[in-house]
């Protein structure tokens, strides 16, 4: 248990910001209440440094006194173990957490990403390509995923570390204007994006890039 | 901590034999020793008692006592913390089986996942679409892998459910032969697939699955 220092890119274009993944460890670390301190890396000259902390080069990564670890899933997780705000400590609530937490990046996300590149890369209406990822996504995930949220206010009972990787995860798919035919999605989207440690995370990181402009 | 009973479908086609997810929890209870059933469900038939267990219809799930819990990263999640034999205790060592085991599913399963997708459906060569995610695939994320591969023997210093995830994982990679160019990849599956525990779980799921037909 050590102080708290997330990393992200000095720098990113337009496009991406209020996007990256950052904000997912801002928005948890506001939840929590946990003191934070906000480092940077280059984000045009990534050096061996940066691949020591993040192997594949990308942000964030949460250092927690000598312990440093990457992965947005994984920083959540492991403040959830530092939080009861962002996890129950009870065996079953931990249990729902962890089911919903991979839900939102192993089955939902898993689909959203390869449909949000063909969308950003053009490759869309007809081709083949985009019909097998728009179904994969639409017909296999939000059609599930749309009762769910129908029926509760969070995924785990309380609000946790999952609802914020799932809100993150639908909000992207948003963007892009997916989540047309599934109102209980986008309802969720904007409940939890009302909440105030979502504003301050979201102000944080466009503050963030713009004052590399 | 009560009696584990693993679910997984009654039957499936030939083609995705030996590599149904339930492979993952298998696998992880064989490496923990711990006591465990498998009962079944329909695959033709998916029953609302099903969707009750796996919102998206699909399986594995694990039952642990009254507590049921889906997806397998968070199935072998909780297992690890049932057995030392599948994650360390120090914090530092569980951080390490934390960032390897959602850099298996979110970063290089996210990645692999819509490649085989295309494969499967004969989107391939010149597609626009198949050189997008070959380029994800190879170039942001086996590429990177590789050096970690080449420098040590199990991701997080010791065998661990990181293991089981990313090798599961690489592993379908190298059925649609895209481990080609990263020898330090294929070694490492194959170094995985040879521990007893994966052979035995690759067996009784295969068995379990002719014993329907």
């Amino acid at each position: 248990m050590g102080d708290l220092t997330l990393t992200t890119f000095d720098w990113v274009p337009e496009m991406p910001r209020g996007y990256v993944r950052d904000l997912r460890v801002r928005w948890a670390l506001e939840e929590s209440g946990l003191p934070y301190r906000v480092e940077s890396v280059p984000f045009r000259d990534r050096k061996p440094e940066h691949f020591a902390h993040q192997p594949f080069g990308q942000v964030p990564w949460l250092t927690d006194g000598d312990i440093s670890i990457f992965e947005s899933g994984a920083i959540l997780l492991h403040l959830g173990n530092r939080s009861d705000a962002l996890m129950p400590a009870d065996p079953r609530g931990r249990a729902e957490v962890l089911e919903w937490l991979f839900a939102a990046l192993n089955s939902v996300e898993a689909a959203s990403l390869p449909w949000s590149i063909l969308i950003f890369s053009g490759i869309t209406g007809d081709a083949p390509a985009y019909g097998l990822m728009n179904s994969f996504l639409k017909d296999h995930r939000l059609k599930h995923m749309e009762p769910v949220l129908a029926g509760r206010e969070w995924l785990a009972g309380t609000f946790s570390v999952a609802d914020i990787l799932m809100a993150d995860v639908l909000r992207l798919i948003d963007r892009f204007d997916g989540l047309a035919g599934y109102p209980a999605c986008r309802d969720y989207v904007a409940r939890a994006t009302a909440r105030p440690s979502f504003a301050k995370a979201h102000a944080d990181q466009m503050a963030h890039f713009a004052a590399a402009d």
